[in-house]
């Protein structure tokens, strides 16, 4: 549901639109301000006259496989600047959530170099030895092609290993199944929830990225906004649901990867639907 | 429930032993005749007794990785003459399967080579390019000691992309989820089982090897005897439930991976329990 307002010169929204009573706008990255390293038209528009109208933002992504700081070169290379407080990945969330759970816990972790960065940077202690891991936690053990990474050969039986035999706590970045990639689609991290869940009949302890509403949470913090005052901004219906668990307001762009006719089979309705972020700062004569 | 016989010398079973009415046995593999290379006390000596008294033996197995004639030479290192017609392994149930199915097929396969023979012997076409395959058979991506075998790096993403893109009929050798190996247990075909079903939100469309009836069916069309006249030998729950789908006799023993005591709680009820395959034929004075 689209509105149309007389008032093309507003920074952010007209008197009366329903969404200039949100604060706060945390917005989730591939599919509404990127498609990869490239931007969507618009996007680094709209967040600049949010910023400029008051609003606060942050960004949040389900990535598991990259850290904050090459995060903020992204963004730069985006044309929208921001700091590691702006940004909450998944693997960020992971690090903070175990951190928290068990301060310099020993962890054995599948995944890529920036899940490692993030979880050292949390003073965990990465072992080798899957035998005196306390916590497995699991991202994606695919590289960009669908192969598996070199450094992650031997790692899926590591996992195994530590939460069979050592009774390690079973964390995952995030439950993304899949992704589009140049050739085809490619493993997400669910590919490792799915080998090692079957493996051993039984789910992760917890699954940090979105549905679930961890990173959200922490960007809300971040933000220093309630829910009630937040709208979430996605493409996809993990960010709906977690933003409904929330009891967000909740913004979907057609921007990404998934069609608003898929999403409303998923049951995960928006508040407002719109074709790029750009549009939701684009109001027209009626 | 083990009887005791006075008969010390009977090749196979006294005249009141209820396994007596058995005219055929098909045995598991591992855990039951041997352990990995090493046989186990006593098995070559009772299988020779079963056959010089008549019984018509068959072996099964839900190895992921070796073809048949490497099987042929596995026996005879245990002292256990076979041919490539005693035995049925999930390698060559599946390319049977696949081939009665849709006969030279389009194949992409995950797995070892061993599987890769069979599914050639068979008459299928392998094809390395996942869009244009019309199955995708899965075994184990694993190799001895834990790690990606080199030639299966890219192939899980593949397997995703025949299933997903192409529409490819997913087809698994067998649903085993982990095995007891020297550091630790690793991986079976159930961790490539689990990475694509939880990506695909599919289960597989068929899994070849116990507990499903398809092997066994085949061991007793080479036997040709009924579920009803034949026993079935085995060390797991799996074992056990296949012999029960068929209506089958079923002797469980205890030199394998599996207690008895987990055994019951799995609700695979055996209708006989021995230390070894030997004590089956051990009769003592009450």
């Amino acid at each position: 549901m689209q509105r149309r307002f007389p008032d093309v010169n507003a920074e952010t929204f007209p008197e009366d639109h329903p969404l200039r009573r949100c604060h706060g706008f945390i917005f989730d990255v591939d599919g509404v301000l990127c498609r990869g390293d490239d931007p969507i038209p618009g996007s680094p528009e709209a967040i600049d006259r949010l910023r400029r109208g008051g609003k606060k933002v942050a960004f949040i992504s389900n990535n598991s496989t990259k850290s904050q700081s090459s995060y903020v070169e992204k963004f730069a290379r985006l044309g929208i600047p921001v700091d590691a407080h702006d940004l909450v990945l998944s693997t960020y969330g992971t690090a903070q959530y175990v951190a928290a759970q068990k301060p310099q816990a020993r962890v054995y972790m599948v995944g890529a170099p920036g899940l490692r960065e993030e979880l050292e940077l949390a003073g965990l202690v990465l072992t080798d030895d899957p035998m005196e891991a306390e916590y497995v936690v699991v991202g994606s053990a695919f590289d960009g092609s669908g192969r598996v990474r070199e450094d992650n050969i031997d790692r899926i039986t590591g996992a195994l290993r530590a939460l069979y035999h050592a009774g390690a706590k079973f964390v995952a970045t995030n439950p993304d199944r899949l992704f589009p990639a140049q050739d085809g689609v490619i493993p997400g991290t669910g590919a490792v929830i799915g080998a090692l869940s079957y493996m051993l009949d039984q789910q992760p302890d917890a699954i940090i990225g979105k549905p679930s509403p961890h990173i959200v949470r922490i960007a809300l913090e971040r933000l220093s906004l309630g829910p009630d005052e937040c709208a979430i901004v996605g493409d996809m219906d993990t960010d709906m649901l977690s933003g409904e668990r929330l009891g967000m307001t909740r913004v979907f762009v057609r921007s990404g990867a998934m069609t608003e006719e898929k999403l409303l089979t998923l049951c995960a309705k928006p508040d407002f639907a719109f074709d790029a972020v750009i549009d939701m700062l684009t109001f027209k004569e009626a």
